[in-house]
């Protein structure tokens, strides 16, 4: 069993390797790559990809498999090895269930689609897109077939993002927030809006750029074992445990980059905190898109838009930007944490983003099943802005066109935020019934408590365990939507008077 | 053979464009990766490195070349498929000679070196690298072995970076110019010391980056298909032909950065101009390091250091630095072009660097041939400084330490640096019979005559053909060491008055 784990070791750790240079490669591209490389270096991407991937359906790998899966019912199930041959059995059956032929068309389709996307954006003309994005649903729904029997038609696709999690919890997660987040909108906006003149000034690039960095530094994110960059869409990227970098960008006429860093830092801090044991193999990266998200909302949001946090950093944002001097912190604070309905999911506040991926995910989830049309896309977005946001888009590049997901084939993705906002006021409420509020630590500065109580009960394990299994670990339950309600309407009761 | 010669291109491309995501991985390394992530890049590189060896040395592509060796007597040898097959027969006899162990014993051996040698270079103490370049000319001399017989023992290694070039070529080129590169010195230092108080100033960063730029940019340095990073050690590096990046490093005590720069556009120049037929095979990149070397020090050198370069740049200096404008021109150049005897090979002039050059191929070539011990290397290397220049390095920091070259196995490189300054200057006399003396155009800041006849020459070609036969259809000859010389002569004699 040692000779032949150490051969599946060396085979799934090479394709993990292969996959980091991309990563690598896909960084380039979008901090600093020439445009007129883009060819070069689409060409690279995909011999690796491809390199990666006969590396991950390998006949070899198969044949380790068969026999591991057998002998390792005398591992230790919590074992870094058994949970190991666990996940590569799984993706390997995954990897191998899809035709390389659908791959590569699905792949060709989805580089079309996304240029398609883009134009229909540019000119707010969905028609222009919506060839592609019924073949993309017609190709999705051709992926399930690979994985029937199902019990949900959408499982299979939310598996990829969010292994272990079944669409039927989903349904009802999203069944018992629904209504209760629609009636928090709706009393707030019956209530005085917020002054927000504070927030309408000139913020220098250079000060957004030091304050995101003392940002991230505080809340933990190593930056020596990584680094901050800029780009138009800021994300993380792992190349290696100890090089786990941050983007951010930043715009003069708002604050927003400093919650979009702690955002980044936030899921870097996960992967910067994966225990060393587990590097090299496919253990070694976050679990789900779920938990990382988890992970980045509750330092952008849970922590990073709290009144404490802002007790200990607004002092700075104040020495950065002096004319903030005369505007008190509750102003600052109620102003960073007020609600309005909007039309962009990425610019949503904490009370109102969670609809906008339930919207999403009605949709995805409808289309795929061909109870609506991909051409009746517009009308069913809108009708549901009405419901939920009491708000039309006077076009769709403000409506259904703004993502960039559909284009790209990611049909099952969406939830995961919301999963991340629900699973990130779980986690607060357990570490602080050990620490108790932590307000006090936040409020000078002291962020270890948290972070370390993060690193020792999720970040460490890496992808040992699958999401479920871990919050169960952690929280003796699953997912419980009432946590983050409570959570929600707390902070805006107060805020709002309501 | 067509079909045969479509699947050799899909091999030896994907090793090819292996070898270049090596280069992002390392110009990532060296342009800004946090120094803890080294291990895990280490990792991603030996893997990359590894998968572009098995490409290279498959036996499909050893059938392949048994047919297509034979079949392309029928193609134009000027043509693209017959200069590739012959290249990748002659790689593929080079790669599968040398056993995969030795290989691997080899990268041990030097990258273990190389840390001694960083030890032995920062306590200017030979005896902590000795055994470590013992044991590497012992490598070195195995490595000969493989390629027996030969006319010279330095030959196979020379090949490696030189392809074409003999041993004996070399020697008697040396011979020629040494004496006269020594007597030239000995004329310069019986005359007056030109003032080099003007380049005795601080020179600020930014102002140094900008310059850069815009000379960069002037001799024909295309910035939408590459760009300028900041680096300890300066390179130029090829991840696709519209995508040739360079580095430069700036210290504010001198303004050597200026012309470091155009040396790394010279080198960008050649790989951007390579035709776009030839992407993505191995003849899409510069035939040999002295031809590459060429292509920079004409630049750097010929160019960027003449009176009328000066003429057309001058006033651009001045304007960064104010306090230059009170030197006149003639002094800024004589300043510039200030001839000094030195210790340290990358810090030399003109008229002093080839002999830094031979005096480490003449040892380099005893240590192989055994006539000179590892051990007594400092001594020899004291010696030869004491016989070219005149002086004797305090330690061997400043004398055999210095460069980084032996230390990685690179045994037959460094006398691709001289070749340069010889071609350079036989490429710029060929260059100026066809369109007169280009000083007119050159002090204007036009250079377009120049670099596209160099494009046209010997830029598109890529590695189409060797560099002796590059040489060959551009001159009519070969290395011809009077025509550098005669233009070193003239240069110092009208600066120093000889």
């Amino acid at each position: 069993m040692e000779d032949k784990l150490k051969k599946l070791k060396k085979i799934v750790g090479d394709a993990f390797e292969l996959q980091r240079i991309a990563a690598v490669l896909d960084w380039d591209q979008q901090v600093g790559m020439p445009v007129a490389a883009a060819a070069g270096r689409a060409r690279q991407t995909s011999l690796i990809v491809s390199l990666a991937h006969e590396k991950r359906t390998s006949a070899e790998l198969g044949e380790l498999l068969q026999v591991l899966v057998t002998e390792m019912e005398n591992l230790d199930p919590d074992s870094d090895d058994y949970c190991l041959i666990k996940l590569v059995a799984r993706e390997y059956e995954r990897h191998t269930k899809v035709p390389a032929e659908y791959v590569a068309e699905f792949s060709h389709l989805t580089s079309l689609a996304h240029s398609k996307w883009e134009s229909a954006l540019a000119g707010s003309d969905f028609l222009i897109f919506k060839d592609s994005l019924e073949k993309i649903f017609r190709m999705c729904r051709e992926y399930t077939d690979f994985f029937a029997p199902y019990e949900h038609v959408y499982d299979p696709l939310l598996d990829e993002f969010e292994p272990g999690m079944k669409t039927a919890e989903l349904i009802a997660v999203f069944d018992k927030i629904r209504p209760q987040q629609v009636e928090l909108i709706r009393e707030i906006m019956a209530r005085p809006v917020p002054d927000q003149s504070c927030l309408r000034h000139e913020f220098a690039a250079g000060r957004q750029w030091q304050l995101s960095t003392a940002a991230a530094a505080a809340i933990g994110y190593d930056f020596s074992r990584g680094r901050l960059d800029s780009v138009v869409h800021p994300f993380t990227t792992t190349f290696n445990l100890n090089d786990v970098r941050i983007t951010s960008s930043v715009h003069t006429g708002n604050l927003n980059s400093l919650s979009s860093t702690i955002h980044e830092a936030g899921h870097a801090i996960y992967e910067q905190n994966i225990s060393p044991r587990l590097e090299n193999t496919p253990l070694a990266t976050g679990v789900s898109l779920g938990m990382h998200e988890s992970q980045s909302r509750l330092w952008e949001n849970i922590i990073g838009r709290s009144y404490h946090f802002l007790r200990f950093f607004y002092p700075q944002i104040q020495d950065a930007f002096p004319e903030l001097k005369t505007v008190p912190l509750d102003e600052f604070y109620r102003a960073y944490n007020t609600v309005k309905p909007g039309f962009i999911r990425i610019h949503a506040d904490e009370a109102t983003y969670n609809l906008h991926i339930m919207l999403r995910f009605e949709l995805e989830v409808a289309m795929l099943e061909g109870s609506l049309a991909v051409a009746d896309l517009p009308e069913a977005w809108n009708a549901k802005m009405k419901e939920y946001f009491g708000i039309i888009p006077p076009d769709d590049a403000l409506g259904c066109l703004q993502d960039v997901h559909w284009s790209a084939g990611l049909i099952g993705y969406f939830p995961t935020y919301a999963l991340g906002n629900l699973i990130a006021a779980q986690l607060w409420k357990v570490c602080r019934e050990k620490y108790g509020s932590l307000d006090k630590a936040i409020a000078c500065g002291r962020f270890d408590e948290l972070r370390v109580w993060l690193s020792e009960n999720i970040h460490c394990h890496g992808s040992k365990f699958e999401s479920p299994e871990l919050l169960r670990r952690i929280t003796g339950g699953g997912i419980d939507p009432e946590i983050y309600m409570k959570y929600l309407r707390g902070k805006y009761s107060e805020i709002y008077g309501l």
